[in-house]
């Protein structure tokens, strides 16, 4: 396959792909929004309706309990070729408000060399820049099928939190059977800097009850002779960090994927503005965090435990001068690679047992598994291959990014027992979940045509 | 005057007492409650009515921007007499839970030597076995004038936070001019331990506010790398105590009047049961408090820094996984004699500027003056001579108590520039402000005989 080739298919079917993607993004497939319901229905069928035309053999969509997502297989020739899940999804975010847009985010429009509209960047445009790629790929080579076995997968509840999204992987376990997962649903560092998303901090949540006595004291008559829970709460929380900023539960780092000094090396030469990044960061006024540790490092590759929400005792207007009975706080934990998010609660609920004062009891809550960190290698085959196809794209080198939380990713990881690659042009300037989304068109072409060449990589180094 | 006569002429009063008593509570002074203001009018113009028929020359009701209280002198016959202000209130707690009460809260009965009814023992008991102490002090002395000025002072608004009392004091500050302020509002130890209070804890409040980024921040994208304005106020908070429970706002203690080997040895004398005081302490699990002092020390004589209420980012039901952009707290510390509440607020605000972490913002809020702590040392010549006049009525040694918190009696001792000396017969058993309030009835006759050596002591004292 010739990179001419390729790229003149692209330019040819520019036009085209365009037209067919400003279709799709006339569809309000809010799913957030259950008055739209119908509408996501009608953007699967449309990506369904669309696949087929596009060569697909097999193409269906899948129901859940909530809305639909749609399935789509491409085999390779070759019985005994890798597969590849490729994931993203169909549904868009709210528009409000509405009075901020320039344009109907339903009426996308060109403008120089930007798309706008609502799901141009998140995630239609980065799902259909697949298809304009494998058909390029196919036309370029003269091949009838693609050479690895591509299962596209995409959901239509991403904005609504993917709340079906893991009992559809396990219900259709056995057909997503893959060697890799392509995720396209991400950022690059900027138009210029082209980059690679390489991992994902995991999640896991706590909240913790501290309670004293069985109710309010009148802190006249007994403060300063019994123990006050919200002083129990204060002290025990503020032992979970040490002064250098790191986490204090036991065994919290030791199983914790380091990063290399390559990753750290490539992290450094990204262009970040950290004065700028502060204003985007709610206008704080400082960066904090773990000693040791760059602010990229902190929120990509670095783990934390952070008070979401803390109260107790009187919190309405006024004074009221007690000791108040209970005190109560919700506690997150990002992790990373190496990371469990069992482990890691289990963790605490030793920690709390062991620093609870005497006359104060507590309970520690948690609910649900958490959220596993994904992450893969830089220099694991599928990264490397996934690296390859973008470097001959863009013409230059890829450089590594990580993402500080995670949606679905995780589940398709664990469910799909593979590993994930993150192949995604969109812009953290693309203003996804705001008014006037946008997409770079010649970025699109260029994630067209690194699909294009990732299967050849990917045929190559996953097999 | 001989005890014999003193004894005999309050016996022969007793009967006349206890009906004047019981018609006196039968009328539901609740200034809590609006509704009874009429009642709290009708309280004051009984009282009035019935310090008229007593012999008091000079008998005034004194109105506030609320309702009213009662004012009645009795010069002493010497002109350069000292002058006393007697302290106590007309108005009661409300009675709910009606349900919970066995006889109508103002339908009073005897049942033995206990008098039932709502304000039997707070205050208006205490109040009145003033007068049948004056009257048999003048009986058995053959005077027709008290051996010092009696000042009456009687409020109706004690019960509902005594909101303009600091204002009719200083109304009145000419005509309440004064060597001493005797206050019979409190409770002695026990009935078979009978004992003076020294002191009432003061009071300062402050509410603490930490500002961190300008929103809520997804802990994903933010988490790690920026200061989170809840992790700022436990740390700041758990250092305001240290490992023994001292207080480390810096001069805290420097001013504080130490307890005397004298007081600490009487307090120890009296007969404490900790379990039992931690059940009536919302059944406590543990004491606790500052290393080196016993629990009734604590809660008497140390001054403490209590957290009210603490509240910041997502405190509703699940998860949400933000950096919150607030952190608020609210504080207040019993003070104890030699402290300012003006000053602990300064050293608050100076202790939180200084230790609020970069890229944090902390606002210290303030709202009144505090209350002052108020203590009479127990070898002054008040002190000394009240204990000696209820020795000479309860035949025995006067223990010594303190109370943790305060009312309107700082007002008194700041307002009217004099010492306070607390001659009360309550106990805590006299289940005031619960259902079926009660008062001994020999312990008010104790009180009244007290009451009638308390002139003659004070007169020579206060020379």
């Amino acid at each position: 396959m010739k990179v001419n080739d390729v790229v003149a298919h692209i330019q040819d079917g520019r036009d085209r792909f365009l037209a067919d993607l400003k279709d799709w993004l006339a569809i309000p497939s809010i799913s957030g929004d259950p008055a739209h319901a119908p509408d996501v229905r009608r953007s699967a069928e449309w990506l369904a309706a669309y696949l087929r035309e596009q060569g697909f053999p097999t193409v269906e969509t899948w129901e859940t309990a909530g809305l639909p997502a749609v399935f789509a297989e491409w085999p390779a020739a070759d019985p005994d070729a890798p597969a590849v899940v490729v994931y993203g999804h169909h549904d868009v975010q709210p528009v409000e408000p509405l009075s901020e847009w320039e344009t109907d985010p339903f009426k996308p429009v060109e403008k120089g060399d930007r798309l706008i509209g609502r799901g141009a960047s998140d995630d239609k445009g980065q799902v259909l820049f697949h298809t304009l790629g494998l058909r390029a790929a196919l036309a370029a080579s003269g091949a009838d099928a693609p050479p690895v076995t591509i299962k596209l997968l995409v959901e239509g509840e991403e904005e609504s939190g993917s709340v079906h999204f893991a009992e559809l992987l396990r219900t259709h376990r056995a057909r997503l059977d893959c060697d890799a997962v392509v995720i396209s649903d991400t950022t690059m560092w900027a138009a210029d800097v082209p980059s690679m998303c390489t991992g994902m901090r995991g999640l896991t949540e706590v909240e913790l009850t501290l309670r004293g006595p069985s109710s309010d004291l009148h802190s006249g008559s007994f403060g300063g002779a019994v123990p006050n829970p919200l002083h129990a709460m204060v002290a025990l929380l503020a032992s979970l960090h040490d002064d250098a900023g790191r986490v204090t539960l036991p065994g919290f780092y030791d199983t914790v994927v380091p990063l290399t000094d390559e990753e750290r090396a490539l992290f450094a030469r990204l262009p970040f503005d950290e004065d700028a990044w502060l204003r985007t960061a709610g206008d704080s006024r400082a960066a904090y965090g773990e000693e040791g540790y760059s602010t990229l490092e902190r929120i990509w590759a670095r783990p934390t435990a952070e008070i979401n929400g803390m109260w107790g005792g009187h919190t309405g207007p006024g004074g009221k001068t007690i000791v108040p009975r209970e005190a109560h706080a919700k506690i997150s934990f990002r992790l990373v690679a190496g990371q469990d998010p069992a482990a890691v609660r289990d963790s605490f609920r030793a920690w709390v047992a062991n620093g609870t004062p005497p006359g104060v009891l507590a309970e520690v809550r948690t609910s649900g598994g958490g959220v596993r960190p994904c992450f893969s290698p830089i220099d694991s085959a599928g990264v490397r291959a996934a690296r390859r196809a973008m470097e001959r794209a863009f013409g230059g080198e890829i450089l590594l990014t990580r993402e500080g939380g995670s949606g679905p990713e995780a589940d398709l990881a664990d469910i799909l027992d593979a590993p994930l690659i993150f192949v995604a042009v969109g812009l953290n300037g693309d203003r996804i979940h705001a008014p006037n989304e946008k997409v770079e068109i010649p970025l699109l072409l260029k994630g067209a045509e690194a699909a294009a060449y990732l299967w050849e990589e990917l045929a190559t180094a996953l097999r």
